[in-house]
C-alpha cells in the first residue's frame, strides 16, 4: 500500500491511515479500516499493541456475543454458518465471521471450497467475513482470533462467529474461549462419539447432527445421548450445570436451524444468569494479559540486549559438552536471574 | 504398577525402580525400564528432570541417528517404516520407533489401524515401538518426542524413527528436529504439490511417492520436480545445498525401499560432511534448554509464591474496568519486574 504514496508521505502519514487514525474510522464502522487493522494485528505490524489498547474499552460489550462453531471437515459447518447468520440478520444483528484455518499444508484446496459456500453473505453489508491463518506460529491462532474479535466488536458488530476448519487442538483453543460452542457432527461420523470422550465433550454447549436428511441421524443422536449421560446436573459447587442439547438438522435444506438458534439463545441466557459470561470474559482478558507479559519477558531475556543472552552460550556449551545436564544448566541460569531479585520490590 | 507393592514399599523404593535406578537398568538396555521412563517423561512425573539430565551425556551419540517420516494420512507411512526398519535390522542396527499422534478427537480409529501394520516388528528384540500423544498440551509433542529420543538412544538404539500421523504444525515441529526428514506422498495427493509450496518444502530431505504401483506416480514425480526447481544449489553462504531426491516406491510390494535407504544414507553423509549434524544437535539442545528456562521462569512468576502473583489481580482489574489497555498494563508489570534488576549482576 505504501507504493501508492511518494516516500516523503511516509514520514507524516495522514491521520486517517495511521493506526490510530484507522481506529477512529473503525469506531464509525468503516469496513476498510477494519480489514486493514485486522491485517496489522495478524502480522503483528508496528503499533498493533496501541491499536488493541485503544480498541479494548469499546469491545467485549455486555451485549456482544462470541459463538464458536467446530467439527470435523465435511460436517457442513460453512453451510450451517450461512443459514444461522441469515437468522441473526433477520433480527437486525450485525455479524462478523472469523474463519480460522490453522495452516496445514494439506488442506489448501478444501478451505477455498468451504469459503465459496458463504459467498452469498458477502453481499450483505451487515456481515463481515475474514479468514485468519496461523502462518506457522503454533498456538498463535487462538490469540489472533480473539484479538481480531476485539476489532470486529469495536466496529459495532453484535455477534462474532469463529468457524474452524478441522478439530485439532488449535481449533479447540479458538472456540473454547467463545461464549457458546457449537459442535457439528454428521450421522456418518460414528467414530466421533468414541472421540468425544477424548476432548470435545468438555467444550461443547450445543451438539448438532447435521445432514439429518441422509439417514442414520437418530442413531448418532442416541449414541451422543449415551456418551453425555455421565454429565452431572450440578457442578462441584452445587451450581446448576448446563446440559448440552443434541439437535438434528439439515443445513443444506435449511431445516432445524431455528431450533439451533433457540438453543444458542438458551445457552446465552443461561451463562448470563449464572454469571458465566463475566467469568468467560475475565478468562479471555487474563489469557491476553498473560501472553503479552510472557512475550515481553521473552524479549527482555532473549532479545538483542536481553539479560540471558550474555550467559546463554556458556550454558549451552556446558550442556553440549556434557558438563551439565540441560535441567541443571537451566536451574543455574534461573537461580542467577532470580537472585538478581526477580521480585516485586 | 504400585498396586503390586504393599504401601510401605513406596516409602523406600528399591533402587531398581526408583527413577535413577531405572536409568541404570536403561543403560543396560532393559526395555521395561525404558518403557517406564518414557511414561515418566511423558507424564512429567516426579524426578523426570533428573532422569533426563542423567541420560543426556549417553544420548545423541555421534553415531546415533534421528529420522523423521511424515506425510498425509493414508500415504502408507507405517508400512513404509516397517519395510525400512527391516533393512536397518539386516545391518544389525537397533531401531526405536516413536509414533507421534497429536491427539485429535477425530483420529482415534485410524491410528490403531496403522499401528497394527507394524505388529510384525514387535516380535523383534532389536526394535522398540512406542506411541506418544500430546494429551492436550499444545506444542508439547515435539518436546516430548525429542526427550523420548534421548531415552531411546541412551538405551543403546542406533536409529530413532519419528513417525507422524498427519501433517499439521505439530507434526512438522516433531520431524523438523530430526537429522533426516522423509516426506511420503501418493500419486493421488496431487494437491500435495500445491501444498508443498506452503510448508513441507523447507523441511523435506527426501521425497517419496508411495503406492507407485497404482499409476499416476510419474506425473506426481514430475509435478514435484517442477515445484522443487527454484531450489538453489548453494545456500546464501555459498555452501553446497542438498537437493531432495524424489523416489517412487511401493511399500506394500516392498519395491524401491533399498533406494530410499540409500537416499537416507546419502543425506546422512551430506550433513556429516557439511557439519550440519552438529548444527542440528546444537539446535535441539538449545530448544530444550530454552523450554526448561521458560518453564522455570513461568513458575517463578505465576507459581504459588510467584513474583507476579501479588500484582496480577490488580493489573487484571485495571484492564477489566477499562482503566488501562492490556498492553499498557503488561508493560507496567514488566517495567516493575525489570526495574527489580532482571539482569545478570
Amino acid at each position: 500500500m505504501s507504493a501508492q504514496h511518494p516516500p516523503q508521505a511516509q514520514a507524516a502519514p495522514s491521520p486517517s491511515t495511521s493506526p490510530l487514525g484507522l481506529v477512529e474510522r473503525l469506531f464509525q464502522g468503516d469496513v476498510r479500516a477494519l480489514a486493514r487493522l485486522l491485517s496489522l494485528v495478524e502480522d503483528r505490524g508496528p503499533g498493533y499493541e496501541r491499536v488493541l489498547d485503544a480498541v479494548f474499552p469499546h469491545a467485549q460489550r455486555a451485549d456482544a456475543y462470541r459463538l464458536g462453531i467446530t467439527g470435523p471437515p465435511g460436517a457442513g459447518k460453512s453451510t450451517l454458518v450461512d443459514r444461522l447468520v441469515r437468522r441473526f440478520r433477520r433480527e437486525g444483528l450485525r455479524v462478523g465471521i472469523l474463519a480460522c484455518d490453522p495452516t496445514s499444508p494439506f488442506t489448501g484446496g478444501a478451505v477455498l471450497g468451504d469459503r465459496v459456500r458463504m459467498q452469498s453473505l458477502r453481499d450483505d453489508e451487515g456481515v463481515f467475513i475474514r479468514s485468519l491463518a496461523t502462518r506457522g506460529s503454533l498456538g498463535g491462532l487462538a490469540a489472533v482470533a480473539h484479538e481480531a474479535a476485539l476489532l470486529v466488536e469495536a466496529a459495532g458488530y453484535d455477534v462474532v462467529v469463529f468457524e474452524t476448519i478441522g478439530v485439532g487442538q488449535v481449533e479447540v483453543d479458538v472456540v473454547e474461549a467463545a461464549d457458546t460452542v457449537v459442535v457439528v457432527l454428521t450421522p456418518q461420523s460414528g467414530d466421533a462419539v468414541q472421540a468425544l470422550k477424548a476432548g470435545l465433550m468438555e467444550i461443547a454447549d450445543v451438539f448438532v447432527v447435521n445432514k439429518a436428511d441422509q439417514g442414520g441421524a437418530d442413531r448418532a443422536v442416541q449414541a451422543l445421548q449415551l456418551a453425555l449421560r455421565p454429565l452431572q446436573d450440578q457442578d462441584e459447587e452445587g451450581k446448576k450445570a448446563w446440559r448440552p442439547p443434541i439437535l438434528k438438522l439439515s443445513a443444506t435444506r435449511d431445516e432445524g436451524v431455528e431450533a439451533l438458534k433457540a438453543a444458542i439463545e438458551a445457552h446465552r441466557a443461561f451463562i448470563n444468569a449464572e454469571g458465566l459470561k463475566a467469568q468467560k470474559r475475565r478468562a479471555r482478558v487474563e489469557a491476553l494479559l498473560r501472553r503479552v507479559v510472557e512475550e515481553g519477558l521473552r524479549q527482555a531475556l532473549w532479545g538483542d540486549r536481553g539479560a540471558l543472552k550474555a550467559r546463554w552460550e556458556e550454558a549451552l556449551q556446558q550442556v553440549l559438552q556434557g558438563a551439565r545436564g540441560p535441567f541443571a544448566a537451566a536451574e543455574a541460569l534461573l537461580r542467577e536471574l532470580l537472585k538478581a531479585r526477580l521480585e516485586v520490590p
